[in-house]
């Protein structure tokens, strides 16, 4: 029988009542989308698949995924914007219009108080490359592999602070065992 | 050609130094793991992939995703662990062991100051059906789809209270324009 979850108190069988649902997008507020946008694309090739303009709520919606080479992106909006709705694992990053101007404007990355949202993390192929290409980036580290308790994993921030958890998967076989 | 992003201000294209890196999962800290598991396994359908302990800094960590039906699951938890470093668009959640005991223990959800993450985001085929579905199982909503300036997208909270966006794909192919 194929594996379908592992059971843990409160843990139920999916039905067909949520069949068809597609975890799609996680949002980060962002104080300037030209500096986030310079940091996903160019640090962690993400591809930015729509930009959306809300001006009678002044605000902006990018969404950014990690493309596999293969995939065949829409050219057309409309059909770009439903194909962006339906994929799984995308990061959508929201501009309010004018906090790039404050320069004392700062989100709350969510692990200092009050706590909540963690991090988000990537899968990289090449642990120690992955590093050599951050440092490479002066991209800021919170913790590089060899530091802490978790060997093997390393979190940088990115521009607003929020924490990204960097892992090799096979570096992490044993981990919590 | 085939479509590979948007160009706005600070958009670079991919390079092959981010060649494999894959967006594998967002981390949201919870209060009572099993009131979110079975809120996160029967109302959204996702599977526990994995749980990690970690005894001596006291806390665990569980991995769901929303599979596909034709998703294969190693069953060998080591292989296990490392397919789902490998896979895209998790939710990982953190339980710092004994919040569930505190009556008044409660994380920030990033939406009431100070703000920063925002919300993850589900993909529905049916909204109207999702909508029943959510109130069958008595989800609590921030907004409905006939609600506010946004329509036919929907908003419920989960057991932290973290914003869950709710979007039927193709409704929103004029969204933005």
């Amino acid at each position: 029988m194929a594996f379908t979850t592992e059971q843990q108190p409160g843990v139920h069988a999916p039905t067909a009542d949520s069949e068809g649902f597609v975890l799609n997008h996680t949002m980060l507020r962002v104080k300037d989308p030209a500096v986030s946008l310079a940091f996903y694309t160019r640090v962690f090739g993400m591809s930015l698949l729509r930009k959306l303009d809300f001006p009678e709520m002044a605000f902006s919606l990018f969404f950014l995924a990690k493309l596999d080479t293969h995939e065949q992106v829409p050219e057309d909006i409309g059909a770009r914007t439903v194909w962006t709705f339906g994929q799984r694992g995308l990061l959508e990053l929201t501009h309010n219009w004018g906090t790039e101007e404050q320069a004392d404007f700062k989100y709350h990355d969510g692990n200092a108080q009050p706590q909540g949202f963690g991090h988000i993390c990537f899968a990289v192929p090449d642990l120690a490359k992955a590093v050599a290409w951050f440092d490479a980036n002066e991209v800021t580290f919170v913790k590089r592999p060899d530091q802490g308790k978790m060997k093997d994993v390393a979190f940088v921030k990115d521009p607003d602070g929020y924490w990204i958890e960097i892992v090799q998967p096979e570096l992490n076989a044993n981990l919590g065992r």
